[in-house]
């Protein structure tokens, strides 16, 4: 009997999806995966085969607020049609907060579920889409083991210090803490680097998860140190319209001097800021690296900086430096920001080997390079897959 | 004709001189300083000899709301009275905030004055009170000129990264950066190294100035590259009761989740952060280094990890370091607080000489540390002596 696992990753406005097929103990293997977009507006189904063929596609013109749950319904009938002589298993759920408390990933009881509602004032954007499809499943399949994972989760065994601000103790009590976000595609990395490289991924690692969201992790012996963003998703690097690390007086100034609301500063460092707010011209590195724009690549010279500000902190964090790693969508295939990276980065040890990195090897430092530096292609889903199977079998042993 | 420089530091609630004399072109010495404090609330005038013998003191315990100018008055009255054949040259101020276009002391005219008006929502609670007495010191000697030295001026020569938020360039333009503070403190440290170890100084420096407000500068052939504050003094370290760096995301956690007002969120993060939030116990860190309370100790591991991390962070911005100096309160008072700096920077090359350190060593680095480490103390209202004298020198010339 082969088993299926479904990886459900919900935002505010779509709903991922990737199902899985495994045999026995061998690793799950992608079979489809798709989306519901465009929720209360223009609601579209797409799923595809792993190598990007349109399986199935659905739209509702005459339905824009077709809700939540025949959406959610629509999407599981087609998902169960695929199954073949497959079993669907578990579903494992992207959670984006898992508090101080959860480390790990978890079987999802009424108890949970209870625990995880109380984490939605840290994460209000967020949390509660990502609880909305567990409780959707459960009405559809109240049967069905579903599994919660955390991307805060991997960050728990950062030292008291890297996860605290300097705040009064009551407000710190009251879980406004450095959490760390990003979690899944770190603990993907980590494993993954322990197979292509396990006397590596033994040393001391800084991750470059260099997405539309970005941040960074000090990884020591498989384990997170510490890494760039805070409380929320805001602080560390500037991403594609986050501004990263802001001074709060700079929050303050917005307030009481420009008589800005909350919600019109929330956008403004949440919507308008960093690649985008820095050169006016988007929020795409792409697109910037091809810009004649001179803000263009003012943009990207910021965002290396800070990267290469925030990697001497990383460093600091474990102490040295043994491999840098690249992931994530401008990681993975940008070589000119690999590159300039690793020339702020040289006094680390970090010698890139420019051949190698311009068709975007795995491993791209010069062979005799003090730092080794490589590019991994992270899979969050494909994480949670892995994460669901072994909370199933640690169930049955 | 010997001259007498007056150097101002002005707060809210209190006004700091000291009074140099200097012969032709001597290193100007200090003759006596002194404050006037308690302003609006219980009015105290001290003044004392430069080892500290009190020369004058003055209460008006029936008069407390006796007005800023004329205690002002009496102050200047009072140092008059103590030039003896010296003549008062010129006054040289501490003013905060030098906005993006003043990168060195300037001389004080109308115009200027105007233009020093304009930056105070930039620092709303310490502009105006150093620009008051520029004006009660005009009122009283019209023909006397006047030097105003930025707190901020030091680190203009930032590259521009170091100087930017990624913020919209709007805002950016508004005068929304990284300005930097301890300016002036730096610029002393920076010229004493010239003149200790002149090699050293033409390397790149990390300064760490740690007192009741505390921050970092990377100092590159004696031009600071980057500090750890930001917009304002409250970004970078934990200090005595400022939280130091804070992910902005915390600020509006504060307003929108916890219903809190921007002025007691700016209370928090200024007055009850820091190291007395975090111990509990005290904002100054003799009375943590002695406390037996856990929650002092928290708060000195706190203070010296973030210490850690930007060292690591200011080397990127140099591309390395080659020396650490230690300076203010802290920095040149407390052996243990060096010492644990200086443990978590091992990885960096820092080896210390712990019975140089023991007994406030200038240099306490081992003689084989690729890194030189150095307790020098730091003088600002010298470095305004030195540049109103300069000043004045350049008016002559």
């Amino acid at each position: 009997m082969r088993d299926g696992i479904l990886v459900i990753n919900a935002g505010s406005s779509s709903i991922k999806f990737s199902l899985y097929i495994a045999n026995g103990d061998e690793k799950p293997l992608l079979s489809c995966k798709g989306q519901v977009e465009g929720i209360n507006v223009s609601p579209h189904f797409v799923a595809k085969a792993p190598h990007g063929a349109v399986l199935n596609e659905q739209r509702w013109p005459d339905q824009p607020n077709l809700s939540h749950s025949a959406l959610f319904k629509y999407m599981i009938d087609w998902i169960e049609s695929q199954l073949g002589d497959a079993q669907l298993k578990a579903a494992g759920h992207r959670v984006v907060h898992g508090g101080s408390q959860y480390a790990q990933p978890l079987l999802i009881d009424d108890d949970l579920m209870v625990e995880l509602e109380k984490l939605v004032p840290l994460a209000p954007l967020h949390q509660p889409h990502n609880l909305a499809p567990i409780r959707a499943l459960k009405e559809v399949h109240p049967e069905l083991l579903q599994v919660a994972c955390f991307d805060t989760a991997f960050h728990r065994s950062n030292p008291w210090t890297s996860q605290s601000f300097a705040l009064p103790r009551k407000i710190t009590g009251e879980g406004v803490k450095r959490y760390g976000f990003h979690g899944l595609s770190y603990e993907y990395i980590a494993r993954q680097l322990g197979q292509i490289a396990p006397a590596v991924a033994r040393g001391k690692v800084v991750v470059c998860h260099l997405g539309s969201g970005a941040s960074m992790c000090a990884i020591s012996e498989g384990k997170s140190i510490a890494s760039t963003m805070g409380f929320t998703a805001l602080d560390g690097l500037p991403m594609g319209t986050r501004t990263g690390t802001l001074d709060a007086g700079v929050v303050l100034y917005l307030l009481q001097q420009k008589g800005m609301s909350a919600k019109e500063i929330e956008d403004m460092l949440y919507k308008q800021s960093g690649l985008i707010g820095v050169s006016g011209v988007s929020n795409d590195m792409r697109v910037l690296l091809e810009s004649s724009e001179p803000h263009a690549a003012e943009a990207v010279e910021l965002f290396v900086y800070r990267i290469s500000r925030e990697l001497g902190s990383l460093a600091a964090a474990m102490g040295g430096i043994d491999a840098l790693v690249f992931t994530a969508g401008i990681g993975e295939h940008s070589p000119k920001v690999r590159s300039l990276v690793c020339e702020h980065a040289q006094w680390l040890g970090v010698t890139i080997d420019e051949d190698a990195n311009k068709h975007n090897a795995q491993l791209i430092s010069t062979i005799d390079s003090p730092v080794s530096i490589w590019v991994i292609p992270t899979d969050e889903e494909m994480m949670i897959a892995k994460h669901t199977r072994e909370v199933l079998h640690s169930i049955k042993a």
